[in-house]
């Protein structure tokens, strides 16, 4: 039962957590995937899945959900935002995931609604303490994970596309100081897209809240290109001004 | 236990739906209320709470949203959106509601996680067929409810606020040809404040989905206002190109 770490806590058969965490290296979008625990008999030893477990009867969803990113991957104090439930009565297919869960947490569960956390971190730089069963899978190499996990998974990326449309999320995930090529790369990397290069630089540089400095990048072969940066104080204005144009 | 109808369904004893339906009458905003099921030896007969039932072992919670309504209000047929989980461990107080609960729903229920949704509809013009123990309540008289039902409704409202700046709810609590007046008056009852008459029209003027109709209102006292309509083209164009400025 090292599945679910907290045991002192009764589980709840009914309701679960699920953390959809993506994580942006400045080339590419991963997402955090966990071996699901070795059972005996398992048919498929070693198959992933998000990571997730039932609530305990003493945690709110929240605490659930950093609680379950602390013990299965070792994350800690990162922005987690609740986006979704999945409630199919028959989500909890195929039978043999099932059984791993039944196994695994000691209880005979039927059905389980599941709330569904996500993230969106940057993973360049200084390595993240992951633990041992945790991994990063390119979003494009996500394989059969177990029971509608899949699912979840696309249907984070899709929220995560309209979060681009209507806040400045992808900022986070730049250096302080970055080149429009950067931001392009990003957005592309993002919206799993390619974009006009003259027209998304027009584009950009027509807003307020992207500032140009004083500054080109340094050691880099080719011609260094303008610095930018993000001023989050006139941002806020023009989401205010456009905010106050809708009824 | 009337209290929930579909009986030859187990109730699952973790999770429920309530919905907060709110209504525009053209003059104020009320939220729907229903009697809550009277039980001998109630201290607190006929108290008051939101339609709301724990979802049955068959049903995903969107069913069990519309199932909710038709049974304990009588609507049918409304645009229903999930905005929010309450989750606390400790949410079902006072113990003379959760006695309450405990004896219609015939469970030993000891944590509930409820799932909450929301609506904006059109009340003047053709009445509702509601059910004998549902009835509209002004946001501003609203009493005191069962549980956490009064938080629930406060964030309802702030959700509702929120969206407002971000997408245009309003339009369909108006006729289809409305005044500058009658939309003033839409926006200062869904935020609950009064708004400058100059600045407000002078914003909406400048519009491009808001259309200037050859023809004023009819039947008034007071110099007839132009009439305006809202036009969805153009607004979805005007919010794409507002969403593509963010990255």
């Amino acid at each position: 039962m090292q599945e679910f770490l907290i045991m002192q806590n009764k589980l709840n058969p009914h309701i679960s957590v699920d953390c959809v965490v993506f994580g942006f290296d400045s080339r590419q979008l991963s997402v955090l995937l966990v071996k699901r625990q070795p059972l005996e008999g398992d048919p498929e030893p070693g198959k992933m899945k998000l990571p997730g477990s039932p609530v305990t009867d003493a945690e709110d969803l929240d605490r659930s959900a950093y609680r379950i990113l602390r013990e299965l991957t070792g994350l800690d104090r990162i922005f987690l935002k609740q986006f979704a439930v999945l409630s199919s009565p028959d989500r909890l297919q195929p039978p043999s995931d099932l059984e791993w869960l039944r196994r695994t947490s000691g209880m005979h569960v039927e059905r389980m609604v599941t709330v569904v956390y996500y993230s969106l971190i940057k993973i360049n730089g200084s390595p993240l303490p992951l633990s041992e069963r945790s991994q990063w899978v390119n979003v494009d190499e996500i394989p059969q994970l177990t029971f509608d996990h899949n699912e979840i998974i696309q249907r984070a990326i899709e929220q995560l596309r309209r979060e681009m449309l209507t806040e400045p999320i992808g900022f986070e995930l730049l250096p302080k100081k970055f080149t429009i090529t950067q931001l392009q790369t990003l957005q592309e990397v993002l919206l799993g897209q390619k974009i006009d290069n003259r027209n998304f630089r027009k584009r950009i540089l027509k807003l307020e809240y992207i500032i140009p400095l004083n500054e080109r990048e340094k050691g880099v072969s080719h011609k260094p290109a303008q610095l930018y940066r993000f001023d989050k104080k006139l941002y806020n204005q023009y989401k205010r001004n456009i905010g106050s144009v809708y009824l």
